[in-house]
């Protein structure tokens, strides 16, 4: 069984995180979304809040049938040993973020040679799509239904209530 | 009438955000800097020194009479549509930079159709300006008068008093 | 009166070009497509070709009555001062782009110091699109229409007629 | 049976693309490398020549016995029809290779949305190879043996004999 | 005497660091690495560890005699004035890195004309190895000895404590 | 004696290349210019023009004379070689070129580890500038002073005369 990690901190996860994880499972049997704990990072999500927003996107996405969620503490290549995946997925997005998918990449190639990293393109209206820019509409009261399943959409707001 | 938002955090305005203004004026009837509140942030000035260092600024200037500065809390394109600015101006920097400004002005784009983007280019020895490098030299004890206006640069002055 | 240029080598003229041009003419009274003859760079189609495929797209459009086709040799800044126009217009897109962007409007500052670029952004389906890629495409027996007008894409078919 | 194509112009082909083929073929059952032909380029190799390299330098790998080398003519994505491929297989490399990878993939869905672009990225010792560079080397009588397997040195060889 | 100042945060020196310091003494008679007290920037390891971790990382080089280490607050140009040093020495790394770098050469040039960058390229397999990334994988577990020398792996693990 | 070689095509040398040996040359007791003959190429000045303008501009600059200009064929590290140079100079300018630099200097560092390239960042009015934009303003009829030593610009004046 082919099988496949997808890492990530999910806070939330995006229309784009669900087109990738969408074009990752045409070429496994299985993948596993893993939502990162991150404690240094302040997420605004807590982490059991980032798993369950993304397993109930996933479930209400009805073509994810084969993907799973799971939180992880600890290196991406150990929850993928332990998982026996061999396959990081990853989207590709702007540049900046380019670099930096190339310097995680590498790091976790130093650390587990045998996984690997395996990239997808979201759709193009995704490309510039990222967590920090939804909160940051969510947070001055816009709409983000665009960018975000529809859970995520009412999580985001009930944590920032229309002010006026 | 032609009227256009300038948006920012202008912590603190520099004279790259003023030559890219100077430009811009020169398409519209009228510019608003908007200076935004940005609770989130921690910016190294508060609001409202933030909008009376700009106004102060843009007051100093000499050839930037049709330029108003207002503070802002909100998103961006809803400040535009309630002052009928058709209109955000944007500089171009760094390329990381473009980037951003290229993921901001699509979200905005999102969230309301018919207010554009335009970018404008400021003069080249301003194209690697930016306010953290301005804030990191004064917070030395650097000379900031290249990069900022007088009454930015004596602001900066007061609050990193020099230590030897 | 507000005149804008907007220079290119327009071979062929894309969806992407109209969109900029749209944007473009919001902001000014008129706008002058600038088809250069560009004798060293062997275009697809003729300096001729390429003003009439320019002007009848333009025509074609239906709402860009302000925009006017004109082609040019020499330097774009002398044609837009022959026009009276002091800006000359130009599309962001991907990256590398940005640079030579970036390089053009320096150098032409440099040759005229009171003609200004302004960028405009096209919509997100085509920020990577570009005239190369379209001629690729078509040379290869590919449908353009999603990527160009029409009277472009007949054009193209004359030219790679289908092998098959 | 999960089928790629891996398709390029491998004029000629390096160590940088076998890399990317042998970490492709751990998801496929079979992959193909699909030789352009691209007679608008000017390639050092003919056509054949770069076929016939390539198929030998894959059957020189010792390790890529699920792979098949076949040289086209016409859009990639029909090859990927006609073949039955699903994905498209692409290297990584440098950042404006990055950009222009996201332009073939996202003008290659336009074309047809069912076929996916997978990216795959090489050793790090290969991230700034490429293929222009090599014949560079080899032109001037450098020698080539760490960028590229035996027979194609040998080729280059003959095409570049010393000078001295 | 040729002297060069490579200033940093070093929080912590890699091998990165290690290598380009290695690249740099080859032109100079000495090279002394200014460790930033930066004390905004809250870093993992205090200003004392981070300049005895350099200072034992330089000894333990066994071939980096040339080469002194010494903390500093302030400007970098200004230290470089007193100790009479007329290069800075930086890496280049990945792209974004680039970006910041000009902008920081460009800056320390505003300063100090007398004073210029010099860059050096450490080798491939540093090219996307930064401090951060190093923190991130000590943090979680992982093993640093590929990245950084031996004397800061063994900090990293007494800071980063195995959990399991 | 610290010896360094500056590689080029120099077709034609700008003041961005002159900056550039400018800054080098305080490091070296010597710097060579290498006009690489380059006959793929097809520059716009021969081999013989290209060496004789950039010895005369050379000379003509006032402060460049532990500065020589040699012509060569052949890989640039055997000419760095031969002269007993172990230092090749670059200048860093936009990111796709910081990308080509990279990999020029990788290449190099394969074909002859002892030989390191050293960057430096020509002033911030030059960071746009190359041989190429200045080719094409001369063609069109444009003032290449700002751009190029004297001498140069009055080649390209005989290149391309005035057609009006």
């Amino acid at each position: 069984m082919k099988l496949a990690l997808y890492p990530g901190t999910f806070d939330p996860i995006t229309n784009g995180h669900l087109d990738v994880a969408r074009r990752a499972i045409r070429l496994f049997d299985r993948l596993i979304i893993g939502v990162a704990e991150n404690p240094g990072k302040q997420p605004l999500f807590t982490f059991e809040e980032r798993i369950s927003m993304t397993r109930e996107a996933v479930g209400a996405s009805g073509d994810l049938d084969r993907v799973d969620v799971q939180g992880f503490d600890g290196l991406t290549v150990e929850l993928a040993r332990k998982l026996g995946a061999s396959s990081l997925i990853r989207g590709l997005r702007a540049v900046s973020d380019f670099e930096y998918e190339l310097q995680v990449a590498l790091t976790n190639r130093e650390l587990a040679e045998d996984i690997d990293s395996v990239f997808f393109m979201p759709s193009v209206e995704y490309i510039y799509l990222n967590s920090s820019m939804v909160k940051n509409v969510a947070k001055h009261g816009g709409d983000t239904l665009s960018f975000v399943p529809e859970n995520v959409m009412e999580k985001l707001r009930e944590r920032f209530p229309k002010r006026h």
